[in-house]
């Protein structure tokens, strides 16, 4: 029997679970008989032209472990995306180390750089079977229920805001926490799960699946001062004018664009800043502060979804076993899709091959269900959709119950 | 015998473990005979003038356990300075309720106003018993070891560290995190503990104890970016030039102040912009990327220190237990004070009254032996000062450790 010698990389964005999808693809690969060696390469692509491997066939089973539980690419990551010539350098590197299958962790774009390697591949008429294991905590892959490395974010940011609500409870005014999400409002709707009381906050939540306007914004902010005393509000990074201008690029002096194209939009506290000017100034109140979660939302030591970190343990398991199935019969390069099979708490899932295509550089947005009519909540559709991805754990806040001490003194 | 009616509010920015303390004192307070009514007042001395109590008597024992879990005053917080005409207005409410102990459980700031109080009572020869209950995530006050609150908000910064600096781990480049503190680099210098391996963020560490110059900054990035190809920056809030101008204030059009003077730090991503377009412009570096932690470090749900809710509950206890043997006898004001009298893995403290003015509106900073002579780090003195006060649970990273795979194609 000939053996298959196996690749694998990270690439996009970190989340705090894509270890565990490394660990699962690694594991089960190494248990195959026909498996050869079972390299991964530092940084993406990059780190394939590179020839930068390491031998992951050495790793104990005890330290990959420790690695799963680990936050953010363990191999690091790229935002370089190939052309032809990349591709080509590609090749030489995988012929020379007879890789035959390739599975490559990450997001819309990382899909896009697999798609193409792939079509490369069968054009050089080179036998390698491409594999793409999703992870990405925009939540925005198609055909995917939801995408692994969103519920620990999700979770994080809920946590988040039902800890500002708080705050902002404790010390009242105007509180603006900036999410993360270019065209998908998925972790800012995840905002809405830090609620329990009638009056707590989110107040407001601004998704980039609908127009936004700073008048609207003045509007809906002194309702919810003139109804709660205070106000809290998530925005998405991503969240542009009807002309699909982003609102952050009304202030940049400069535009920072990656390999991809994409505006740069985190990193910054600048949209935060400008969205509380404008409150200060169209509201007249003092008290309004804006905090921008930045990079803790996918980076953050403990605070993941078990349920999270089950799935993307799964997601790397499964696409070695489709590979190894492929590597029986027919090949088949494929995307790693999750498909919900049960809701609430009967919530199952299931996983399957799906073509590279139709997940490959497509962006997936929030449902007009789970978006409120009044364009700044979300609705009862979306808390069921999120609940059961968060897995068990999820912090609770109390109130002070008792009643009210009668005055005593006239005014 | 005659009973005491007690009073007890919360002043300044909550913690996460804030309502460790008022659970604490109320109730200690509620187990002892001479006890009478205990009123909880909302927003802290804003709630007495307008007499806006809650009747904590009332509270069941299960509800007070599950708010002692819940981040940020309970009762509401307040930044108001109390001036004569104030503290005039709170004895007429005291007097009416027949108010004999009052706990006020606070900061540096809070504590001056207690002090203030404390002395018009003195003045009005109305007897009243202030306690002073230590809070706050600055780690300022000084006599204690350290603070209520501090351990937690450090937990979550470290936290923080250790999973943004995986982030720019994977991909690569500048990163900067600016952490709350005004005067006191304690919370910043938390930053190290999220520190595992040789090369591991945050590379550099900015305190406000020492003068900042950008040129340094510079510097110190180019030559952490030389030895490590990339660069984690922990700065505080507070950094100042030599002439003690916050380098904030070089950017923000104008600047906020609340009732004690301060400016105002938080809230706003200003700070972290700058450094980076600095260091854009500095280094030639193209990622650079900064976030500012905000509210998140003290409100945020499940990143506690359990050593930390053990002694927030305990400086509660102690007050209620200060107040009662003064009832005894002597009549006592004072502030809870915590001594450590172990370190290491014998870490112990205990607990002492100390006097108001010692603590009241005073600040303590960062000794120098627990910063490195660089002026860009924190010494071994400070690690062994705050590991054991961060409790359990500390999440600790792991890398991929097995071989490289040698290269085959010629270059």
């Amino acid at each position: 029997m000939s053996k298959t010698n196996i690749l694998i990389a990270q690439g996009g964005g970190p989340t705090a679970v894509i270890n565990e999808s490394l660990v699962g693809a690694v594991l089960e690969s190494r248990g195959f008989d026909n498996t050869g060696s079972v390299y991964g390469a530092f940084h993406g692509v990059s780190g394939i032209v590179n020839e930068d491997f390491i031998n992951l066939g050495l790793e104990s089973t005890e330290n990959l472990e420790n690695v799963a539980k680990t936050p953010c690419s363990a191999l690091g990551s790229t935002r370089d995306k190939p052309d032809q010539k990349y591709c080509q350098d590609i090749f030489k590197v995988l012929k020379a180390h007879d890789i035959g299958t390739f599975f490559y962790i990450g997001g819309n774009d990382s899909s896009d750089t697999l798609r193409i390697l792939a079509e490369e591949a069968v054009g050089a008429d080179y036998p390698l079977r491409c594999i793409h294991i999703p992870k990405t905590i925009d939540n925005d892959l198609t055909v995917n229920d939801h995408t692994p490395g969103y519920p620990s974010a999700a979770k994080f940011v809920a946590s988040a805001f039902a800890g500002v609500n708080l705050d902002n409870r404790a010390l009242q005014g105007v509180y603006v926490g900036v999410v993360m999400g270019r065209h998908a409002g998925f972790l800012t709707a995840a905002a809405a799960l830090g609620r329990k009381y009638d009056d707590d906050g989110p107040h407001l939540i601004y998704l980039p699946e609908r127009n936004f306007s700073m008048d609207t914004l003045i509007r809906d902010v002194k309702a919810t001062q003139d109804k709660f005393g205070r106000c809290v509000i998530a925005v998405s990074e991503g969240i542009h004018d009807d002309s699909g201008a982003p609102i952050v690029t009304k202030l940049a002096k400069d535009v920072e664009k990656d390999a991809h194209g994409n505006i740069q939009l985190s990193g910054t506290g600048a949209l935060a800043d400008l969205l509380c000017d404008a409150i200060r100034e169209g509201t007249g109140q003092k008290r309004v502060r804006g905090d921008t979660f930045g990079y803790l939302q996918r980076s953050f030591m403990g605070c993941v979804s078990d349920v999270d970190q089950m799935e993307s343990r799964a997601v790397g398991v499964e696409a070695a076993r489709f590979a190894h199935d492929g590597a029986q019969g027919v090949k088949r390069d494929g995307t790693v899709t999750i498909q919900r099979t049960g809701s609430g708490d009967s919530y199952a899932v299931e996983y399957k091959l799906s073509k590279l295509e139709d997940v490959a550089g497509k962006t997936k947005v929030m449902a007009d269900e789970f978006i409120a009519d009044s364009n700044c909540d979300i609705t009862g559709a979306f808390v069921d959709y999120l609940k059961p991805l968060l897995g068990s754990g999820m912090p609770e806040p109390y109130r002070l119950e008792a009643e009210r001490v009668g005055k005593i003194l006239d005014r």
